[in-house]
């Protein structure tokens, strides 16, 4: 009996437990599903017998050297923050670790001794980072095994409403934390590389600054920068390419409304209000526009954002009760970003039939034989139900087959990495396409960067 | 004889020295002036027989702790952040201080030990803050004697380049530290107070959130809010007034021109530029548009800043040359900021013949004997020449007079503090009268938070 730890309960685990449980007694395992909450880690054994739940304080130190030296491998879906006394403890323990979190300083410097021990530290493997990784870094690897030469790589990610749950003005919902929607882009400029020439995209220019992206049988979306585009340079040793972008995927008019709020200050998470907790919708709006005795809300939001009579971005803004009297903040001591948050989630949290999307697309430029050529990839993945959405399969699926791989000594290579070699990949995409994660590729004629 | 050590030689101290060598004589006083660099202490001497120079580092804690031991007061012009360790010297040695600066954490700490060894620690008596505070404060306590009630309090000020000197588009040129008018505005959204309501203005706006000042004689000026005016609710005992606002003085057409440096991104001081040293002042502007083959630099920045053929914002730009091919950025490694900071310097430097202007203005509203009330308060200094500018004179004058009447015991009262007490502001304010600094006071008819 091979016993897997899996640290963290929450929704991103639900697909990952149920892959491992269907496996469980073909592959002769057993979860142990440790949680803060042992009611939340009871729910998700679903009673089945390959299945316990522990409650467990990360923070207590001996309660998780026990349960990490009990294992045979660790999965930790904690916050990325809190990996790392868990990784320590799997060098002490000498267990393999996977994660779906970007590598951290911290994480990177445990190199070494996972190596020394021949352990494999598995970490970005889920959706973004994960699966990016995975299905790009295939296309890379046969272009470059044909012999050619990669010089544009764009890649764009979104987690999305499906077509019929899209009921409201913004084509959006909340399938993910919304406190990293409402703060996204925020912290410095956005960089990234067009044909050659590095370009800097400040906040206020953020969602301003859009492309488009057509999906046959979706329609088309929009994508705005992330901040982190070079990085991507040394991690899929794009060092030579001329275009290198990433974008984060919403449907067209998105980020146009979302920049109303921008403008106004209503995402910023850097000071309280004052008398928050009592506040109105409306008076929150009203404390990121000018004083004046008798002119309305309305109209000073009408001309400092230039909304006309009949422009839609209005709508936008009544579907959210953004004018309303009635409607308390109710928060003590919030932020600009947390009134915010609260003001969304009244309208943009998934109701219970609601299904969620995910969309990911990759475009590939590269010279082969003196001919230029492109590639395009794209997913989409839609999600079941509130629990078996296309977030929690996307990104749980891979740690729980990326788990089974190494239990099983199919990926071998020791050390702290992320899924960008062969070993990986390949079978981890292949798996995924049973689970409905199909990339479907097109050959095209290179156009460079895109223009309209 | 009674030995004044000035700490820091630059230009802020030359109307201190000044005033101080004048009234060397008849004080019976010697001046020390201390600089990291011995010959810009000598030149401030000007060979006067009552001025001594020295060589000071103030890192060298036994050269600070001989000068500071063999002085009657200290003065410090260092950047703020420098003054702690002179202060801590000043309280061992039990020497009374002066300062420009705002008081910081530290030095206030420093208060009780002030207090207990009788010494005047006077911080915050330059212009702003100094002469801010002082003309604010005999006019809010003369109300408050007269059994008035304060509800409205705004205040403005701005350095900038006199009328006869006023020769480009921008109206403006550098009178002080650059770095500071590029970096002006950020770290976190304005918050103010307006007819009882709490308002907040995030960066992307706030140089389109100007209001008009009038000015007679001087005509029409605009201003756009300061981060901090909430703070002087308790510096002023403001804590029931409706209208609270500070805010930067520059002339109309100004901020919105700013504005389009916000807006590309260009005042961001987190990032390096790739390449910035080889780089035209037109491949930094490309830096914040986006890519195109072959439209140009010109009309990428007309349509992302919606300039028309016939916007004056358009001169303004092309003005600073901002479209050269042939100017190079020459800065390794620099920032958005710093690389703007270079190219405003080109054209922005005060010339041999130029000269400054102070520009600071007060409204007081207030209720007295159940009736509102309005006294608006202005000043204008302007500069006699390179050395001697508006900006050194308000500066450096309320230093030099603070110390004196510290020297002769007419400022007595001990501790860390700024210059809000009669006993301080009175004879400061009469005194600098003298040397041209004089405010103008109208009682109006009260208007409330004004409207257009």
């Amino acid at each position: 009996m091979r016993q897997i730890l899996i640290i963290g309960a929450g929704r991103s685990a639900s697909s990952l437990i149920q892959y491992l449980l269907n496996n469980a007694e073909k592959e002769n395992l057993h979860l142990v599903i440790a949680d803060l909450s042992l009611a939340l880690a009871q729910k998700k054994t679903k009673n089945h017998p390959s299945a316990t739940a522990i409650a467990l304080d990360i923070f207590d130190e001996k309660q998780r050297k026990q349960a990490i030296s009990n294992a045979t491998i660790v999965i930790s879906m904690l916050p990325a923050q809190l990996h790392i006394e868990v990784a320590k403890d799997c060098i002490v323990y000498k267990k393999s670790l996977v994660t779906a979190s970007y590598i951290s300083d911290a994480m990177q410097e445990l190199d070494a001794a996972a190596k020394a021990n021949n352990l494999v530290f598995m970490n970005e493997i889920g959706l973004d980072p994960g699966i990016d990784h995975m299905s790009a870094m295939k296309v890379i690897d046969s272009i470059r095994d044909q012999g050619g030469k990669m010089i544009l790589f764009e890649s764009f990610c979104g987690g999305l409403v499906a077509p019929e749950s899209d009921t409201n003005l913004w084509n959006y919902k909340f399938t993910w934390a919304p406190r990293n929607v409402v703060l996204a882009g925020q912290g410095g400029a956005a960089k990234f590389l067009q044909e050659g020439t590095y370009k800097y995209v400040p906040y206020c220019n953020l969602f301003r600054r859009t492309e488009f992206l057509d999906v046959e049988g979706y329609g088309r979306f929009e994508a705005y920068s992330n901040r982190d585009s070079l990085k991507y340079k040394k991690v899929y040793g794009l060092e030579d390419v001329l275009t290198l972008y990433r974008g984060t995927i919403r449907r067209v008019g998105f980020s146009k409304a979302w920049n109303m709020f921008v403008q106004l200050g209503m995402t910023d998470d850097t000071y309280v209000l004052e008398n928050s907790a009592s506040m109105s919708y409306r008076d929150f709006v009203n404390s990121f526009l000018p004083y004046h005795p008798t002119d309305s809300v309305e109209i000073k939001t009408r001309l400092i954002l230039k909304i006309d009579q009949d422009d839609i971005m209005w709508d936008k803004l009544v579907e959210l009760d953004l004018f309303s009297k009635d409607k308390k903040i109710g928060l003590h001591k919030a932020t600009p970003a947390q009134i915010l948050e609260k003001i969304l989630n009244d309208k943009w949290t998934l109701q219970a039939q609601d299904k969620d999307m995910i969309v990911m697309y990759h475009k590939f430029g590269y010279e082969l034989h003196g001919e230029k050529k492109q590639i395009d990839s794209k997913m989409v993945c839609l999600g079941e139900d509130q629990t078996y959405t296309a977030m929690a399969k996307t990104v749980g699926l891979p740690v729980a087959m990326a788990t089974l791989q190494i239990l099983n000594g199919k990926i071998k290579t020791p050390g702290v990495q992320l899924p960008i070699n062969k070993e990986v990949y390949l079978p981890i995409l292949k798996e995924l396409e049973e689970h409905g994660v199909v990339f479907k590729e097109q050959i095209l004629p290179y156009t460079g960067y895109r223009l309209e």
